[in-house]
């Protein structure tokens, strides 16, 4: 992938602060890998978040759920909203290869918690999944357990983005979507967290298109001389928040609900097509496998202390959209059609 | 009322160690007060659930509600779900006093928040319902604002049950329902916590009822020489828990939910006209008004402990049902029939 | 109220075709109403939209909520989403004043239906509010049945936005926000339905607010010389929306979702303190009270049709904020403070 | 297994009249089938319920679904809520064994699609699962695509019941359970429609097990001379609901919340660790995959018609519960330990 970033073409979004790298591995722990399938019938493959560096089931997760517009397959949200935690790395590959990729997490976690000496008879793995259809030929389902491995393995801070992992075949806004991220740094007291957002970008439509209120959809119409028509906001966008800000599950679902302010301030309106899920995760306060019978201390932030959270999950998926747009290159479908990249017209 | 309870009967329901007074107020810090408004035209009035001592607005308390069948006008809710806190007392009436009993709840908070210098620009009241207009005039709403303070200034813990304050006027199972309440201890390590429950029974067809598995309905209608059909399930029931246990919103609402069970064991289906709500809140963790940036320490169980007030929610509540039915007196409709207490039958 | 709406000054907001008032009361039917209280001490009223001009009780409407931040009062929504309907008209004031309005709704249905010869003996009210303590001495609650009873009588197709009713004291993104409506026609094969909005505006910092991609909240607080610092987003939206499409409540809580988009676009990130809450009501296939036993025929619109009615939530909640502050006028706190209109920077 | 059912041992549940089979099976269209996996190390299996015989991607079912518990692994319901439709087989399996099944899923519907001549891009296979552990080396995911294939090949009217399939190796009220069903007939006017449960039950306590208010389980517990103690209710129950009467999906979730109370009158209070969850569709009203901007001819029963398909929904789950213990058989765990089929104290 290009490795550009929307501040490479001058587009910054907002006001707060950013992490270091501006990803979702700003926030201590978290690392991404991708494993790419890219051929002439293909375009897609796995990312996966890897949320702490231990064993996540035997220490969980603070985990939510949002689901924007539920037209989407992603799984292992009723046990993230019932318990309140995540136990598995989460995964994001194309829709029809939502199982192979869940049985491939089961296979991995089984494995590693052997090694631990963990337990394990039930394991809830979270996957969630964008339709990449235009560029590849998702019934094959060619992404394997070997993918999924591969991606666990190339975790790492300084991850890509754009046409990469589960990226490789999304199309956003008309444009090659993929994998973007972003962070904003979260003040409180004396402490500072950190808020990321990763996005695997597959919905709306070209016409839309808006970046920091400049029309820029209907302006690339215009240049390559096609009529401005709304076409349906098909294809669904994940969004996965990582903070170490320490929120009850309720508080990240409030976080959770604001990356959609991010989504409209890009032209969308959730269309019908279009699954918009966010899932959230908080690395304080981290939850033991059983433990029957004890109480557990906790840390959680008043209410108020939220406000900068919502700016920032808002403000850091409008710009990982961004990001992933701006770091994607020119992709051709299995029939030969070209879905360009946006930085020709940056 | 008779101040009978259903072990005055030899009913016992489960297997869990009780809280000394066998009702909600065994946990500390809760009261309950009544006014009953009862003539001619009139069978009605309201209780109060006072959750603590001291100001509920400037220190909340956690609290989450479950609404089984909406089909009911309680208030207050959207906010104890979004933020996870309740900040009044919660009142019970009938369904058309809500408005009225809403508005006297903004009085006394407001009279109260200023005698304790708390600064107070918004509320959010919580007022719970059953439509008792079998035995009473409704369209009336006799329920005044007095009769709110009046409620509230006897709260205390040896409260009545029975067809009093906002019991007065309702019908339960064919039968004279009205306020009942029963509580269950909960060991966790060293610590003993106290789950309670008290409920506005007002559900449920005679031919249903079902007690410690004896059909009791079946039998009041043959010895009445009645037909054995099933009624229309229809008018409500409000269903407070109140804990010390530390838990969470979500965990609170888990435990609400099995409130339910203990309605489906006395021969409850949640019929269509029956609005069947749960509130709960704990007084562990008590949570200040603002505090913008501040982070607040908290004791939250593991989630394994919730299986005893899983238990413990169905049980009390089963019993609560029980005591409002064994504390009941015969009451007289406006036109003048006679709605039987179950004393007589058991 | 000046009059003035967003398109007097040459904003348009989206590409779809509006009805012919631009207003909510371009959907068949509907009319609105206000009843205004403004006197040095208040800024506050009532606003009531009236769904239909037959008894709504006995014809009930198809409805639906949808709670993007509950930090709010609003009453009424556990039965429209247990039932999906709408029994009573929907009325919005500010926050302290709801129990008498939803006191008074139960008076005029009662009335109306006494006059109708319908028996009604309970009733679900859908009260919506806003917080103007700003502007107003909220706590002395000076909306009374009578100001109810005045909105409903003056409801009408033409009627005012800007700083009246339940307007009459709202503050949104820092300036004099109210009541302001619009509405899209939505083509389906051989006809066309319209979805209008009317909000109750009273969220949002001055510095976030855009219009069109213009950062003009910004451009205020330079021409004000003050620092453009974010304000905490307080206050809350309430967003009612009509149609004559035949959808189900389902759909229609998929449509109310996307008023959310609107909100965006004008820079709220939905912030803690601002309740955003969606109510709509279809007047399409009515449900008539009670009937047992039998099957009603419906006509539902294809899920894909929805897209336009999605785009038209969005575009008509955003340009119904824009003309509530167009059509406000400068107003003064109880302190003497002046909440000024957005016109003067236009 | 054994071909019994509760009424053999003269169990009857309630009072509502059955379908001919007494199944699921009873609505008109509905077949199930089983593969069952039975060696040394494993008791698992599939069970298919086959919502319709023409292809349910192009004419999509009426659907909803309701989560007691959470604490489970089932996958497709975000689509279901969304769109209330379901479009594939419902499949259940062991928890570990998810994926797979939902792989072959897609298997199965896209070369029946291909077959059918319709176009598929995406799918949202639904599939639900309990926690076989106990009597099956859960960890192997011995269940593959075949099975699935073997399952949907075999469905029929005259299904088995008891230890097969996706019951092969589940555990209910520590007693051997497995796959269950019932139906009750709803007459409407003329119509007579009717409602069908078929459960794979896998929770709950031996010495909670309530029958008809016989305390069967420490009947059992005596007469095995062990401690009457509470077990964790370990496990889960999936509960699936079909109905050719013309309901919502609205209409549908609300009669999903009643299987809950048929499982509390066998003594569940829905324990931490059962992932309890409803998944209904209807045969009426089928939905057209596509069609933009088309209005669908609909029928709805009216809201109070509800009422006995909430009785039957509870009726129904409580007596399939009770043929999925009648028809279990004893199995033996991987270590060698008896799990008891209840048929020996009857």
């Amino acid at each position: 992938m290009s490795g550009k970033r929307c501040a490479d073409y001058g587009i910054a979004v907002g006001r707060m602060e950013k992490g270091p790298l501006d990803k979702i591995t700003d926030v201590p722990g978290v690392t991404v890998g991708h494993a790419t399938i890219r051929d002439g019938r293909h375009n897609t493959g796995v990312t996966v978040i890897m949320p702490c560096e231990d064993n996540m089931f035997s220490s969980k997760l603070v985990a939510a759920s949002f689901v924007l517009n539920g037209f989407g397959k992603t799984q292992g949200l009723i046990q993230v909203d019932e318990l309140g935690t995540l136990e598995t790395p989460i995964a994001l590959t194309n829709t029809l290869n939502v199982g192979l990729v869940h049985d491939a997490l089961v296979t991995y976690m089984a494995k590693r918690c052997e090694e631990d000496g963990v337990t394990m008879r039930s394991l809830n793995p979270v996957v969630g999944e964008c339709n990449d259809a235009g560029l590849s030929t998702i019934v094959d389902r060619p992404v394997t357990a070997e993918h999924v491995f591969a991606a666990i393995e190339s975790a790492k801070k300084e991850f890509e983005e754009g046409g990469v992992g589960a990226g490789a075949g999304t199309i956003c806004h008309g444009l090659k979507g993929g994998i973007g991220s972003a962070s904003r740094l979260l003040p409180v007291g004396e402490e500072t967290f950190t808020l990321g957002v990763l996005v695997q970008s597959n919905y709306g439509g070209l016409a839309e298109l808006t970046i920091n209120g400049q029309k820029v959809g209907e302006e690339i119409l215009r240049r390559r001389e096609e009529e401005i028509v709304q076409a349906m906001d098909r294809g669904s966008i994940m969004m996965i928040v990582a903070t170490d800000m320490p929120v009850s599950d309720r508080q990240l679902r409030r976080i959770l609900k604001r990356c959609g302010a991010g989504l409209a301030r890009l032209g969308s309106y959730y269309g019908h097509g279009s699954g918009d899920v966010m899932i959230g995760f908080s690395t304080a306060n981290r939850i033991p496998h059983g433990h029957r019978n004890e109480i557990l201390p906790m840390r959680m932030v008043t209410e108020e202390t939220l406000e900068a959270a919502f700016r920032a999950a808002a403000e850091a998926t409008e710009e990982a959209v961004l990001n992933s747009l701006c770091a994607a290159e020119d992709a051709t479908t299995p029939n030969g059609r070209v879905i360009e990249a946006i930085s020709k017209y940056l």
